[in-house]
């Protein structure tokens, strides 16, 4: 017997804006590089990449335990049959499984070495290879990477924060209608699923077409000189050295400007884009305290944000 | 040869009453998200949660020892089974035995991380997953937790001690005619665990039929907007962020009031819930020391209380 | 070729009157709860103990090396003969061995937390139950537990210490009449081993049929409300929460009393217990300093037998 | 399925002259002694070692991944095969297939050390022998060693590094129109590489022949006695012991030589030479800052190049 | 093809009196209980070791090297024979061959625990059981245990120092003619063993007869009391608590009475035993100086001596 | 297909005397104990013994790698086949492989201690035995032992130490000319491997026949007892105390001798063998830095050696 769980909404989640446009970015640009969620406990992580799935039909949420095993992740080689039979055989792995889908590593940090390294091969490459005594196969390994993690428990090494396009911190809500409204519906969810989901079913509908109908207009854009100049001036001035950065920042500004139905890249998105890819990336403490890397970033744009209204 | 302990009666247990009223409020909303009780050795932990599964005909209790291997805990996928016959055949484990029962871990604080990785996911989504070489097999796994642990020998790490809907602490009786009380029942059943049993046997009953009635009252219980504002603001006021607080503050604010034989949450419902809800959520040292801890609460909810005492 | 050592008899054992009657209170009642021995190398702890399970017709010592497997000591589920065969096929362990009989664990805070947890799960039901894939075996396992430690080479952990009724000291001897005596015996029974046996016959059987008469006059006590209250009191006063300790200074004041072929619990059976019972459950650095902790017990004590003993 | 991943053109890359010019350098003398590059996350380092092997007709990348067993790195022998049949089968590894290519190892201090070993061992003597009970079996293992590590992770162990011919450093770019460029180029090579190919399809072709062209000249190349004082000079300046160190330094500038199109080696290609071989390899905290070491021989090498340039 | 290699004869072996007297005591009493030969490397420690065994026809030296599975030491039961064909199958072990043997155990300070732990079950029963399963085999495990150490590579835990009955310290001759004889002797044996060996026969032989003398005379020896008082006062005088300390100096004087070709034991003999049995049984630093320690025995003996040699 | 890479020859090696004479002392005498080289990486002590075996045909260096198991060390007995078949069936390993040749320990310091343990016991013997349950096989084990270790990576523990006969420091030369020359060498024979031995064909085989020469002066040589005495108070004076240093002093004096085609050993080979025999064995930080060691020793043997050349 095979069991599915009911799926909460994504439009049903109240508040977390940023944890949202990140998780919808990477719908409108697949290619966009993953998003890291960091958060304390309790505060719907899970649930918001289940719910981002279940937005768009056939898309899958393939889950990543931390104790999988590296066979598990990456699949095995049959040796012995090769030998034997005189031809491969592979029995595909996680990876394979999550191609085309969403990757989702709840609480990533604790991941294990071998694992990290079969995730990052895989992630630069889009390609999973497999080789065991001189036999290999290969197979296309495009995912949508999804990590949460809690900060309390340990930081990521920086080699994997890199691979990730974007970062968000997620936090508890300090409203008190928020969050009567949070537990209000989480109530009648639990009382009932699928009445519930049936009350927002004209708002994932309409959202869904949003994300398709940006997807359209970002195959349109073309990135200006005048943008390409100021993604390196903030790469400098943040002292980002990496290009990964830079065409991450590019890419960002592009989606988000498809996501907010327009078809031209406007200061705001760059800094609103800068403010989810630049963080992570930003050298001496990166995340030690977030709504100050945030507000780090904030400042540092100012002038360039003057600038650019006046350029753009 | 299989050979059964008796058991002591619930309503034999001398004392604890928080302890019991922690493990009540489960059996009245099994989905309520279990107790992690906190004391010292001695103190009679696993006794109660015998005395708990006994109370309710029909329930068990499933046993997780500190040393069980993940393949025990969530079974096993015989993959050279369904290669050679064509059809899975899936080894149930402990979360598989645990469905629809007490899933009781004794101190779980000494519990192999993989383990604790498994038992959050499955307690998290209802449902246990199996996956190995692109088979897998999921079951339903909606359980009790109860977990104990000494707090002289190591703390929960916090994205565990979240999963908890409640946690009580146990401490030894200072009063001389409970002591006397305690050790008079544990002789007289150790002498004679029949007698003692029938004893006890009507007080027994009257608490099963307490909480079966309980259980139709709650299912009639509908949380006032009054109510849903009070917990915002004892979570905003108590600096706990996740949305899970509030959820399992209101519920178990529902389910004391269903036990307590009102079809309405009172205020000193909601304050009685906090002082099992939020202790071990709370940042900042949280379980230094418990009584501290209850302590700040009561104060915190001190004129919240006196404000809504005025509002109901 | 299976050969078995002689034993040094037990009334042949020169001073270490406290271990010795720590020794034989688990015989007057089996169901007491076990004795652990602390001392330094040398201080013929495995030989009393072997001594006492000599004293007893059948009563066997079964050993649980350091270095025991959890499978040795729990016993192994044959699950592979079960699926064939559609019958379990159990090899019983140390437990099973050891059920009726005494389970003798030298150095015991030398042991894998694996077999202790295994352990304290027999010791606390009676019974062991090994589960494996979904298959279960359950036996009896009644056994008197019997450890030692030498305190040089590290501390046993609160929960595992908890499990012992009793707590004794041994050290060497500082008397030179005694020593001599301690040097002859053992030359002599070295010497010739079934002479020196014969020369303790005598003592040996007196010894014998005044543990079966203290057995018999046990099931006579009952314990009067005064006793209990100064149980209670005892364990308030010298802040021993659980109450596995009062039930424990109970038997072991019963059990005292019927050693002594007295039919009533005298206040010293009662302060005579708590020096074995207390010291190894008492917070702070319980065992920093043995004689210490004694002292402040008969200290803590003084007054209490001052009032006793105008009660009784 | 097999999929092969698009390779960003060697010339398209922006920058980075000096990683560049350390990866030719092994290209026009394959048996130099590979390249350790050490930079942040991020910059292109894996981008660059794929576009070097794609520059040169059937040269390829043999990756090792740092989670690789022994087994895979060195083959391994079928010994139970070679007993029963008479003959050896040796199962080929990474070091085999390594042989005349590129063997790639990203993030190398992160490597276990029996790895290591087995690689030093190869890289020593351009053979690759394994014995298993006696039989053994040995094949050529040549290969151009190109190591990548973030510095901020971890340093090699002398040993390692003193393997690598040359080392060179990574880092972002500071310059606004270099940013833009590399970020236009990325863009454009994701989303249509083919076409992107197209356009460097001459660059590539051109410098393929300058290398093949140096290659030529290198084999011509005689070191002048007064090149070899030099060298031994600067050994002796910068303290670096080893012969190796004089050796690499001898071939590094007879490579820079060759591939500057010339047939005699000028002081500027011995310093700039030094500035690749020497800094891993002298003593005193090597790498502490890379700046700073370049910038001391820099300065220690200044009135030796002074009178160089009077020499030659 | 099998090797022996040729021993050196133990006569030949110039100075080290204490570490010569030792092993020769162990030849007198053979249940003694072995010696513990401390001392730097390069001290012949190994070398004297065999040349006891070669000393006395058919006595063997079995060398426990530090790497032994705990399976080799012990033996093997072979359960699946045993159920299969319905008689046991015991592989013996090092603990089997070593009956009636000297057990060499080199370096045991580095032994691992569970090796030390069986060690000392089998030392101290005189018989060694395995059990696996159920099923049990014991066979007698008498040895002369025979250990060395460098104490610049750790100390022994106390528990398995008490079991030496013995402990000397070696040291390299500070007398240059005894240094003298040892080069010219070691190399004489080096160029013509078996003639080197010949030149000492009479000695072997000699030393042989007198230690075949011993054994007679040391069986008719019976311990007086005053010597029983002398050796009660020396334990309690350092503080040394276990009677097998009483014993063995007991034991260890007579063997050196019998050895000195005595029919009575004299204090001197009590004094000489005591400087080998008391230093690695003394509390605080034991072994942190040996010389101190055996000077404070001196010291401290002083007057007992005295007395002692007065009431002789 | 099988590969041997071509060896530089021993007599093209520039400079690093000591190293070279250390090493053909053992040649000399090969059973004079080995030689343990320390230096930093790259100073070519891999070409060194491989050059040295290369000299003497039909000598192999055998090849112990850091990663090797012990029972690819010491060879393994098939169980199985002796008890099926009823004969031993022993795979030799890589000791067996070393007898009369060398033994090859590449970076010493970083070896397991079971197989340094195992390497010990042979060496000490000569006889490389391997037991498993009750059978054993026993092979001779002569080889001359050369490690070579990298002193930055970890010092080797005494015991070993001791076990080898001599240590020598290796360190880059300091003269130009000589670094010219090593470079030229280098270059030269990488081009053209046969080409360059032939060059070096005629002195290779005059240092064969001077080792083949001082081998049969050698075995005439008798030490004087002016010699012995000398190096009892050389012992004496550095404060070393085994005697395996004294008689490795002494063969290494007259393998000096020997080589120097003297009949006599001088005061000066004494001192010559001092600097290599004893640094490593003298107390208190023996190489924390070799040249103060080195230069102690002298200091320390100035007037022995003045006294010594008015006595010789």
């Amino acid at each position: 017997m095979d069991v599915k769980p009911d799926v909460f909404p994504f439009t049903a989640i109240v508040g977390q804006d940023t944890m949202k446009k990140g998780l919808l970015l990477n719908l409108v640009d697949p290619r966009l590089g993953g998003v890291l969620i960091r958060g304390e406990k309790g505060t719907a992580k899970s649930t918001a990449v289940r719910a981002l799935a279940d937005l768009m039909p056939g898309l899958q949420v393939v889950n990543l335990p931390v104790s999988a095993t590296e066979d598990r992740v990456v699949g095995t080689l049959d040796i012995e049959h090769a030998i034997r039979e005189g031809q491969k055989r592979f029995e595909p792995g996680l990876l394979a499984a999550a191609h085309g889908n969403i990757l989702y590593v709840d609480e990533i940090n604790l991941l294990d070495d071998a694992i990290v390294d079969a995730l990052l091969d895989a992630a630069a490459m889009g390609v999973n290879t497999v080789e065991r005594e001189g036999v290999s196969h290969s197979h296309p390994a495009r995912f949508i990477l999804i990590g949460t993690m809690n900060p309390e428990e340990g930081e990521l090494r920086p080699q994997l924060l890199d691979r990730f396009a974007l970062s968000v911190e997620v936090a508890g809500e300090r409203d008190v209608a928020c969050r009567m409204e949070v537990v209000k519906r989480r109530l009648a969810f639990d009382k009932d699923p699928e009445e519930f989901r049936r009350r927002f079913y004209q708002e994932q509908f309409t959202l869904l077409e949003r994300i398709l109908q940006a997807r359209e207009r970002l195959a349109q854009l073309e990135p200006s000189e005048q943008l390409l100049e100021w993604i390196a001036k903030v790469g400098i001035r943040l002292e980002v050295d990496g290009h990964r950065a830079d065409i991450t920042l590019m890419k960002t500004s592009m989606a988000l400007a498809a996501l907010n139905e327009r078809t031209q890249v406007l200061p705001q998105d760059l800094v609103e884009a800068a403010l989810m890819v630049m963080p992570h990336r930003m050298r001496k403490k990166p995340f030690e305290d977030n709504e100050l890397g945030v507000e780090r970033i904030r400042e540092m744009l100012g002038d360039l944000l003057q600038e650019a209204s006046n350029a753009f």
